[in-house]
């Protein structure tokens, strides 16, 4: 897949301005606050057909302005070219693919698909079990129908439970009602996650062994806690929920962890190992999409090179030496890609934005 | 304040290596990994006599090893110098100041005081508000005792509230005794969080306007929000917070949100720019010590200026030029402090830590 070209229309700091991206590597070069990641964002929502960033979108038209629009080129891995148009005011947001309004706007995804890898990234690695869920959910839902049905299943079960067990009486029976549905679809949320993340473990092996000679050790394990499995004592877990009146059990608290060397990640790893190694976990979104999806992803990188040593950052973009598209944000072209021969098409972003 | 000398034997990564430090300005060089940030993590025990990363000091004990020490020389800022020894292993932890067991381990406080500013600091500004709450109220207890102890005092509080919420049958007038005593400590931590943010506010205003020429527009505000206050209607909190069965108002929930020209700095600012304030959060902190506390804090920089553009990154050096000692690290020494004359102390770190 590619975006040829992307006009941005009252979008963010952007009054109006037309991007061209080349096949392979563009490098959007700026200081901090022109407007490099709101391009990136522009791109991400041509696939999800939502901000990353935001759920309201009023946040997205620029200041003062009553509509905005994001008109963009694309090449779908048939090779068909398509246009869209994202428009958004403060009635709602339309979306048209080939003139035509398209009322699912998830079928956008269909159509376009992107991979972002951004600084916040570490946020998987090194956050709140919440972080580490929403990457996983946000993945599997994405690629995954049956799984995005069955996380919106149980989430609308655990907002019944969550209101019961906040009652001045709870109704035991019904509360049992409700675990026994949950077992089942917690079942399948887990199975599926487990499986991605078993190919995530298998990727992050694969990298490290093939690309990173100079880290000796490489035994990577990724150990997925489930708090609700076949071994939970029922009438213990309902106590339980009851005394704490809260929902205790299920996929919305189950968390994974990483571990290098036998060493948890999150405890044991400098800022700087754990960017890299949440990177790589990116990476493997990307590469779970060509090997299974058989979708080739355009590629976006925000900022997501900060606090490498100059080594790993070689390494890191030697990773991204393939025939996909990419779109990378830097503050400073001369430390990014300077020993690559590719063609790499500049585009220097000066938009005197917010600061 | 100045640390001369630090020994770490078997802490973290480090079997043995005693470090020696200028009045001024350090430079640890390392690539990622190798235990920059692990040296700055000791330099920190020795002020809060506690580690900022972990909460368990066996992870704080070289793998393989049982006992863990830092050794320090350190100068107080009336020129006096004292010896810190911290030692640890699976019984606990033990200070000696100057050959001396201390028994009150927040006395190394009153000897030695650090500000320590990270990349991770970003998410004061773009993170979830515990994450304000934590850079408020990990300040305000360190240098004001009155505030610890009400903090303290809250925290019990919100405990049995919380506790009693939960009950079945939930006692109204008990719930109504717990408001009225939350109500007058509310007040006293509100209105403190209030004059610290309130100098903060005007010293991002003042190093705007006289380091930042390129900026045009520097108006900056800070909005306190707080969920308990003398409009609230009792009786009304009281019902929403059984309905809830939760803690829904009180200091434990406040947030406090920064505006840049008006404009949310969390909702609309790029993570350089978010990057940048959230460094000058913490050197108002600095600031603070100087001014109201008579401190001269030790600098502690760790890794805090990734992603941000090379005018800023020379105008961030600037603020660093002051007589205080600053023990800054960087995967990169060519990167910092290149435009800068005074005497560097430049120390290489390459441990072959956990990758």
């Amino acid at each position: 897949m590619l975006v040829n070209s992307i006009e941005l229309i009252n979008f963010r700091n952007y009054s109006s301005r037309k991007f061209q991206f080349n096949n392979n590597l563009n490098l959007i070069i700026g200081n901090n606050g022109q407007g490099k990641s709101n391009l990136i964002e522009a791109i991400q929502f041509l696939s999800i057909s939502k901000s990353i960033k935001t759920n309201i979108s009023l946040e997205l038209i620029k200041s003062g302005c009553i509509e905005s629009s994001i008109i963009a080129e694309i090449t779908d891995d048939d090779s068909f070219k398509n246009s869209i148009h994202i428009k958004f005011n403060n009635r709602g947001k339309q979306i048209i693919l080939n003139n035509k309004l398209l009322i699912k706007s998830s079928d956008l995804l269909k159509t376009f698909n992107t991979v972002y890898i951004s600084e916040e990234d570490i946020n998987i690695v090194s956050g709140s079990p919440v972080e580490r869920r929403r990457f996983l959910d946000g993945f599997l839902t994405k690629t995954d129908f049956e799984y995005m049905d069955n996380l919106k299943q149980f989430k609308q079960i655990i907002k019944q439970k969550s209101k019961l067990l906040k009652e001045e009486k709870i109704n035991r029976d019904i509360l049992v009602l409700y675990n026994t549905k949950l077992i089942g679809i917690n079942k399948i949320i887990i199975k599926k996650r487990r499986k991605f993340l078993e190919y995530v473990k298998e990727n992050i092996q694969n990298y490290l062994e093939n690309k990173f000679h100079h880290i000796k050790n490489k035994k990577v394990e990724i150990i997925y806690t489930n708090t609700l499995n076949n071994e939970n004592d029922e009438k213990e877990m309902v106590n339980k929920e009851i005394k704490y009146r809260e929902c205790l059990y299920g996929a919305h608290r189950d968390d994974f962890s990483i571990n290098f060397q036998e060493k948890n990640v999150k405890k044991y790893m400098s800022l700087g190992q754990k960017r890299l190694i949440s990177f790589i976990l990116k990476l493997s979104e990307k590469d779970y999409l060509i090997k299974y999806k058989k979708i080739n992803p355009v590629i976006l990188v925000d900022d997501a090179f900060n606090g490498l040593d100059d080594q790993t950052i070689k390494i890191t973009e030697e990773l991204l030496q393939d025939s996909l598209q990419k779109i990378v944000t830097t503050t400073n072209k001369n430390k990014l890609f300077s020993n690559i021969n590719s063609e790499i098409n500049e585009i220097e972003i000066k938009e005197n934005a917010t600061i």
